[in-house]
């Protein structure tokens, strides 16, 4: 196993972990990741609760979400969640979906979830919304066949979330961590928004406001800032993952590397921090 | 003592625990099982808070709430709760009494709590609503006389549970892990359906959903997945109980034992994970 | 300093710590006991937060709230809410004033807390309403001056506890267990109140409901349970007072003794528990 | 570097700390001093989390926010705003900038927070509102320009807190103590004034109980109290920042010195405590 996909499954671990212990993931929830070398494939754990899982429980799965190698372990069920979404959106690394209590007043009461400070423009200024119902009728509301994830898929177009009608919610990415982040800023501003309603409607950002903000969570001082932040309370709570194979060292994700402190030649001489 | 009987007295505290650690119990509330072999029978713990219950508290009761052996500790004075619904319901195998917060606005208001997401289907489409005070006028709430307690097991019918007027739920099931399930489920229901209020007010699933969804909590790939989430909080708490006699040992419990992980022959043939 | 003293000095430091880690106290709030052998003197901290109180730090006062020996320690400037309850009211053993998150929407709104559930009818039927700016004008509203103490004390009158306008709430008890128990439940009590609202206004327990269930907490069945409960959370936080003198042993009330688990011949005889 | 120096910046380092476990700050946020001799200057931290900011990451920069040393670390985009609040107010010692949970309903819906208990007078009896569109348009919401943070310091006037559109608030205070203690019950009176919404709109404070009860927080009996109890809360919690240069021990701050608890003879003449 080459050390950038041992890297990658344990920051997969560690993902599922931090999502876990800010909220956003309980017992249910996955997230993968698409394959580093192999677009026509991505990682998720097994069956497993987000809090707990380790990196020998993530597994290689195809696009139509068949397990490469023959499993000897129980599968999540709405696998076709990822793979129906790797498959129409190339841009994706990395899908979450789950069911944050932040999310469910809305995906309960069919309404929408609007950017309502800076932070949250990470989500971007629409979140769609899919009811299961309306193509498929009476379900159990989980996304097990290749028609609902597909169907799911096509609702989430080129947007970054999609809320799902009485059941949560998915997230998408162009980087784990910028998948994560988002993740954990749209469970913020969806409970700043509902604590708001007490004093009147919240209105959304203006719209350039929201195409301003949205990219704060990735710049390079406040994505070391926030990935050390979630490390450091995985860490205090005794949660961090158990290191994987050989290679795999996921302190060296906790502490921050020197490299992520020091400014490049580049970043002193044009003076922009 | 029989093995599975220590087996399950140890499931029993760690239940209770479970409960304590998932905010369903708190200082009050209890948890009983049927005598896995003499279903004129139940287990349940002296006089304690759940949080603190070790396998030595669990003591034997007769259907009419006697203790089998003369006590030398206090008992709950509501044992008929247990006592009443096991004669009323013979596929009834464990009860939960609580007062969680999140059913008591609803306990109060006297007003229903319905499934309004997936997992939430678990406690079924309608919770009867009883009101002491209908039947018994003024007392101090506690359901202590036979009378009182047969009064409640009617009105729980054959349903899953029973909202108690200004007093909080008792929660019944087909195993220890189902009504740990459902008890968890129908609390987090209950919290999601007062948040919602802020944004209208939630309409159920549809029935059919309710009915599809109502066993996703005891599917076998979720039940594993729970229970090891659960134990693994209330060990990260430093919860998890004392281990009881020789052969009980609870942390056989805590990990998940490769049994459960393995699928069986039949499952991987029939493809069904 | 005879056994009976010290330990009551080590039951205030735990009180006051009990209710810290309950969220009935935070940095302010102040809990007193009126001297076993001598009505006419209570006992309370030097000026410190209830979290971090030790036996060493409860001091000696009269009833006009001046220390018996010279301090060298700062007060709390509001003292003078124990004395002037003690003065008023020779039932009374123990006082607690707090600003508890679940009252202070009542006391800043100025609406009664009722009882709503079976447990919140430990602080009774109702609960006075004292506006210091009634009576003195613009203060800080701090209760410093004799005469503010008095005019408390009246407002409470008869009662268990009186809400502060924009202040807080004083809860009194005939035993530090009652008030301990009474302050916990009424700030529940408050909790779900509050909580009800969205599903319409709660109406209070009957009169009669609100007078038998208004002795639950003090059942011996139920006071030991709720002791034993916060005394283990306490520990579990790490939180426990250090030991104070000689025959001082908090950690003979964390762990309930034989004698609280044991029935009396008495209450044997009888068949109640 | 002189004793007080590094006193000063260990000090910084823990009010961070402090700030981010009472949940005013979180991944964001940052906390400054004016430099103790240099009053054209002050200490703020790299680019870092609040909960984990050690003194060693203490830098100084020029009241134009320029780094007195070439950096080799990440800054913040945002210290204008103290460079900026330092230039316009000579009595300014501490500020902090957050997005503290508590204030966001009100950054969000425009509306204000007025003191709603005594304690919550420690933020002034007005709070203006600065909205960084009505100046500059579309922005990302972030302070970068020193037009920016000018107009924001124009904003706050003589106050003591200012709120940010759809961003969150800022805090000044005479020294850092002061600051924190504002911070801190700024956010818990905004908490309580949302909470009180469900029992009516609440009013606030008569003028002359803000102006009384503003200085509550920073009496000396109170100060010491608080200080220690946070101190305590975060050591709690493992979270004390490690221990700096030489001179610099946490450790003197966490425990009150004798000092603190000892009333100085004047105080004991004049018998006020």
């Amino acid at each position: 196993m080459p050390e950038k996909l041992a890297d990658l499954i344990a920051e997969v671990a560690l993902a599922n972990r931090i999502l876990a212990q800010e909220g956003v993931l309980d017992a249910f929830g996955h997230v993968s990741v698409r394959h580093p070398s192999d677009p026509g494939r991505y990682l998720l754990s097994r069956a497993r609760s987000p809090a707990v899982i380790e990196p020998g429980d993530i597994l290689e799965f195809t696009l139509d979400s068949a397990p490469v190698k023959p499993p000897k372990v129980h599968l999540y069920a709405e696998r076709v969640i990822h793979g129906c979404i790797y498959q129409a959106r190339s841009d994706v690394m990395a899908v979450c979906h789950h069911h944050a209590p932040a999310v469910m007043p809305f995906c309960i009461a069919g309404k929408p979830i609007v950017p309502v400070f800076h932070v949250g423009a990470a989500m971007g200024a629409e979140v769609p919304f899919w009811d299961q119902h309306d193509e498929f009728g009476d379900t159990n509301l989980l996304v097990v066949k290749p028609e609902e994830g597909r169907s799911l898929a096509r609702a989430l177009g080129g947007h970054s979330a999609v809320l799902m009608n009485r059941h949560g919610a998915t997230v998408v990415g162009g980087s784990l961590k910028e998948m994560v982040s988002r993740a954990i800023f749209m469970c913020q501003n969806a409970e700043y928004q509902l604590r708001t309603l007490a004093l009147g409607a919240p209105a959304p950002l203006h719209p350039g406001e929201t195409r301003l903000a949205g990219s704060i969570s990735v710049m390079p001082n406040v994505l070391s800032r926030t990935w050390e932040y979630w490390c450091t309370r995985l860490a205090a709570a005794g949660a961090m993952p158990p290191q994987g194979g050989a290679r795999t060292t996921v302190s060296r994700r906790s502490a921050p590397s020197r490299a992520s402190r020091t400014l490049s030649r580049k970043q002193r001489k044009s003076g922009r921090r």
